[in-house]
């Protein structure tokens, strides 16, 4: 179970991916390629939700990956009908003990008028305040996650059809969200006015499809149609086909620019532009801003490769695999010993050391988060007997948390709230560390003219400190926004 | 559980890594850790044996990979005391139904004067015989295993210590063989006369290690000191040090070229040569010898990236990566649905389409077995829109099955038995199929003057149809060698 | 996992027991305990909450047996706290795919003030209605189970504090309950105003237990202290110890006389009797009004033998084990091969051939349902070389569905339902065939003067068709009662 | 996992139990159900090897029941072929640190003219000394049984022909053996020439069935021809039938009587007379013997049971159960919290306590090992308020290991061993404490002038310390004979 980086805990985690296929043939297993390809979104758990005319609904949620959970015939078959959506997660909002399989999505809820279930992408920055509105009113939760909001406000909504309850509903949640829901006959998406999250729109034979990314639509041959728009929700259904609604005020666009740097696959297309390519150009743009006279640019695997690709093309300096990763390195290394745990970094990577020694090397990385990881590979680097360690990083300093729906460390534990770059490379003990700016970031992806510092093309509050979005609940905790320092 | 190659069943496989540990305080912990290191060696199965003056020999041998099943404290604590060896495997020889427990190594026999325990990496070519003579005179054979013979020609062996047992039988086997042997107190290493497979020498603290190449002993941070010498024996305990004994007639070394182009991990040291640089050594190579007019150059991933690399730098047209592999890809999509299993390749591996549109594309691969993955990877290349795909092939073509110790199929699948590489080309529907010829290959690894067509510096059957020991047990079953053809 | 009966498809089935503690060191000990004593009421699943002043409610739920699931230290310790509660469950309502986790007692909900939990023993005959009603208004049903009813109620209340919510919904829900609640601090205990359900009161140290049956007060080294009695509300606390009340309007008491038939355990006590010596008893009255000239009494093992020691005491013919239970049967022969489900009844039974040979046999039974395992039965004997069978059946003719915590199958499927005593006789190829008569049945249980038919003692609704409270979503769902025949 | 007893830890052990069967359609399943009855025998672990003459000699071995293991389709599909044979175990002798896969039966082997597979009840007392002498040979041992020399000895034979062969390796084993092998086509059955332990033969349509006792025979509906003689060996195939040997030197039979009170099952057939009525004449026996003014005969559940019946017919004391087992107690309780460990008994047992207060109870139990267990019930029994409690054992007081495969404690843990009746009757703390005579347990069986002392009808070692077979292996460690003391 090789988690897209070797160093887990040290990096932002995406929370979600969310899936959905109406028109088709067996639902369920489109549902399952489509989560396997969004399985970098979450790998915690993941859960399928399928109807079919005769047998009604059915589900199923599991911890653990879609390749060892959605892919046995007997399961699948379980799992009958032509529509269904699916959800991975990882965990963002969530039980504190860990989170219970109550937890895994699609939700689902019995109204009225018949049953509806949701997936959700995002997070809901009120779920706090309105939980405890719906809890006094005898509304009872089953879960921890904010997102479980959602289905009680459509249940006790007034609306007459389940695409009008979740329009209530959605008007009263704030945050970031891309949902993917169904009914009987119904599939829906949405996205939050300012588009935080992704939401894509794809066709397969006669049925549609909607994806957290493009990779998913690949992996069924599925034909890319569009981006949902944000604000937008589509209704469709194999009888009517697509119906587009804007139910909320319109808003200016603040798309996750870190969808950009990490989060999303490189083999996605995002605004239109291929995400591999996107991350080779900020490689060049740092190899512009921040050269250094070196003789090898490595990637620190995997997240960092295309960047140093481009960062080799620009600056001609070769690029070598100087640190190579353990393929077989999963999560299921649980129960290690004291002795391997203290090993822990030699597990997953190892450096070429044949090909290092005496070499001035320009590591790049995709990010640095609390920096405990950057301090163990640079002292691979050096005990491998490189002559130099130049760090260059694919994003500006991380200094903000996130609570659109990715997992941060609270800001105490960024290393870039509390210091001055210069600062954090005398941390890290590396002969130069060079972040790109937010302006490079911007040009990287696509954005000639940089950032529009008095409105943000994206949102890029983990860089910048401003929130598009105010995070109610947590505010309501105590936190501090960058004004209020 | 990601193999090494998204395409598992168009691959020449190694069937083996051997691992050994003598004068640590926990020989079970660091021979799980070494087995991990050598998982790509095998991954059907492992087991591991250790020794301790209390409690005696314990084993534990298991199917899967070694984090699933050899990483618990529950588990390593059945498993007591300061010397241990251990094995990863793949099949090779093995029962027709499957391979059972009882098939996986370390393999056990109590003598008279006391316990030993083997594990073997090649393939004894006289197998068959010795199985049929030890059993007329009484022997009990409990697996389908050629190495079980090794421990049952000990067994009656008249020798009066275990290592003079083991000469013995050696003696009598022929083939391929690095042998990591222990008794309750002594560590014993062999190689065959020829060398075929790997086996290097560590030093770790007080104790020594032995694995089949030395990313085994960077993982637990031991000293590579030297390679085991072809025809040598190692016998080496905590109280009398490293013994070498030389038991066989000597003969030229003729080590396993394929180690270099495809088994041996990148950051493994062979013959005192990067294997990651030898096959970036195999790219320029490649760039020479077959140049073409290009845009890009992508790796099949992941074990063509590092001939891409080296094909890029000679020839100066840009490295990307135009397929990307699902990281959460595994052997555990095991029961797919005829839905699913048809759409067998999008499970691992997508184009960049957005990249590769409209491009001429060299595709640089380690080799071509069936052909099968080939028109696939085309096929997919072309659907992406690419204006050309140009097909380099870091190896010789594969014309003859392996008898040392890989699992090759038999001769008539292979593609290159039965097609010229113009054919091939046809076959495959590329604008152009190129494979690196013998002396390129052996120039990649150093002999500056190609192969020495009168006396082959290394094993190289598979491509050249010459084998070094004559195959016994093959030849009684109907194989035809070159000669005879 | 034996079943209490070999021929557990031709048995009713008790649906549930609960248990619950409060005051006590460990309460998930106590309670997984308790409810391994109770394990005869309920073999599908079993689930159990707690909650700790400092790490809150705690709560598991698993399919499978007591002994399997809930006695590992690991998970007790998942499950701290001095007051905990616990279920076990056959199914009765429930999903019709089979039941799911979701459907496993206790049920949680958080309301306002705190969260609650209950574990529910009966059935609900209004759940349909208040179900319907409950969703119109927003609730979301997580479960299929009848007895959400009641904490979605309790949601709903406009009570101030748990136990006064409790007693809003009790008061709206018809049927049998017998109900173990908890809050963070209280432990509730309730019956149905008739008390078809037992339900019992102990003492353990400072702390206090409620429990269905007092077999599970024996295992802890409890003291019974008494019957909570019908229409009581008890609420224990360790700082107020016992609260009474009596929401509902009085009733007279009509408690399930099967339960002396066959739901509860021998070693328990009921009305201040034994169950082991009632069912004697039962016995005795079976000699008393159907005599018969023979040679051997012979139980149906297990749970015909007290009535059958009755019988051989009453009558003087010699008791004897005619039919041997094989000890190792249980439930998880659940694939067996076409070859053995044929050889179904020998799997779990065989007789005791060299005893029965020649022999004239009396076999008592604690009841005839569908009549497929008596046939079974008598065929064994005959095959046996029995000179004659003579059936005595420990209860009256099962002729009515109950609607009050059991499953029972339709009533076309009871055998009692279409045939007279004397045409089951002939059915079953017996050479006699007698039920105790409802009379003498009310003798054994210490009614002196029989049934009174004018306000019957207890709910013996499976015999007489004489409900005492209307089954209202059975009649909307077309059942026809006895007076509607 | 419900053993026999419910102390399991305090009862000698029977080892095992084994089947075979040639001539039937699907032997796999027909081997399944004879374990399945015979699993009173041995609960450890189970083994099935089958042949078919396309797919060759297949095997199935596992760790718990017959029904966990052995009853899927999916399973038995494996073992396809109209011949095979199986073993259930309990460990007897075996490795130290518990049983391995490795040491459970049966053994296969395989020798120049075709392979064979054993399965043995009993225990080879010269065991130690073949296995050294083998080893110094060159055998190899998979396992720590003493079966294990046997088919090496068969290996190492120069006979022609399998039963040849197995003829000359069993007159070199002593001790007490019935045995079930097979080869391709042949079914082979073989009893120790004391005939120690039982052996029975049965037809089944056109084949044949070899099974410990003859309740194997019931499950599958087989009919019971007779017993294997003692020093008699069968060869039995489609082709010829029943061919008939007597390797051995005549001795005069011994069969163990411990058979007839513990160890087999009460529906099984020994000597032409039923178990259980054998058991039932202990109990009168022992009221001859031993009578005492009471008011009931209590059994200890469930071995108790015949025995306590056959007291209560003789002495008119009533029958009751005083005792009332939990029927879903099992192994599985394994790992239970401190608090659960010191309720032990409670788990298990439960008394009847409304039926024992203030009453005179006579507990019938069939043999005292430790006592441990006698001392833990007659707590209970006072504790519920009994006013006297008189223990009568239905065997005579076991004071000598025994060396023929039962598992039975070091001879200081036996309570006889080391104390009078009397001394016992004052150690568990009873009113008083009778054993049935060695003179009453003969008549019990049948030998109506009671045990002959020159020379035993039956080995009775374990009460008489006159072995039948001089346990060559325990004398050489040190055990002393009766005629040492």
């Amino acid at each position: 179970m090789p988690p897209a980086h070797p160093f887990d805990d040290d990096k932002l985690k995406e929370e979600c991916g969310v899936f959905g296929t109406v028109g088709v043939s067996d639902a369920a297993s489109i549902v399952a390629l489509g989560l396997h390809a969004l399985q970098h979104r979450g790998q915690e758990a993941g859960g399928i939700v399928t109807h079919d005319p005769e047998q009604g609904f059915n589900s199923a949620r599991r911890f653990g990956l879609v390749r060892d959970n959605f892919t046995s015939e007997k399961l699948l078959n379980t799992l009958p009908g032509p529509i269904g959506i699916g959800h991975v997660r990882y965990s963002t909002a969530g039980s504190k003990g860990g989170t219970q399989i109550r937890d895994v999505q699609p939700f689902f809820g019995e109204f009225a008028m018949g049953g509806a279930a949701i997936a959700h992408n995002g997070n809901i920055t009120n779920a706090l305040q309105l939980r405890k509105e719906l809890i006094e009113r005898g509304s009872i939760f089953q879960s921890s996650s904010d997102s479980e909001c959602i289905i009680h406000l459509m249940a006790r909504s007034m609306g007459r059809n389940i695409p009008d309850r979740m329009e209530e509903a959605l008007r009263k949640v704030e945050g970031a969200f891309s949902v993917v829901a169904m009914t009987r006959t119904k599939l829906i998406g949405c996205r939050d006015p300012l588009g935080v999250r992704p939401l894509v729109l794809g066709k397969l034979g006669d049925g549609w499809v909607l994806a957290s990314e493009t990779c998913a639509l690949d992996i069924i041959g599925a034909e890319f149609l569009r981006e949902i728009e944000p604000g937008e929700m589509v209704v469709i259904s194999a009888e009517h086909g697509i119906q587009s609604h804007y139910p909320f005020r319109p808003a200016k666009s603040r798309f996750c620019i870190f969808e950009h740097v990490y989060f999303s696959r490189p083999d996605s297309i995002l605004g239109g532009q291929s995400v591999y390519s996107t991350r080779e150009n900020i490689g060049r743009e740092l190899a512009k801003e921040s050269p250094v006279d070196a003789d090898l640019v490595c990637p620190v695997p995997d997240s960092g490769t295309p960047a140093a690709i481009g960062y080799s093309l620009e600056s001609g300096i070769p690029y070598a695999m100087g640190i190579i990763r353990n393929q077989y390195m999963g999560r299921t290394f649980i129960e290690p010993t004291e002795q391997i745990r203290n090993m822990g970094v030699r597990l997953k990577l190892n450096v070429n050391r044949a090909l290092i020694r005496g070499k001035r090397v320009i590591l790049v990385d995709d990010s640095v988060v609390r920096g405990t990881t950057s301090r163990k590979i640079k002292d691979m680097i050096l005990d491998a007997g490189a002559a130099e360690v130049h760090f260059r990083i694919a994003s500006p300093p991380t200094a903000w948390p996130c609570f659109y729906g990715v997992d941060t460390p609270q800001r105490e534990k960024l290393l870039a709230a509390t210091m001055s770059e210069d600062e954090m490379c005398e941390h890290l003990g590396v002969n130069s560390l060079k972040f790109i700016t937010l302006d490079g970031l911007y040009r990287a992806v696509g954005e000639a003219r940089g950032r529009d510092a008095s409105c943000p093309q994206y949102c890029d509050a983990c860089f910048s400190g401003e929130y598009p979005v105010e995070p109610a609940d947590m505010l309501e905790q105590g936190f501090r926004m960058k004004a209020a320092e």
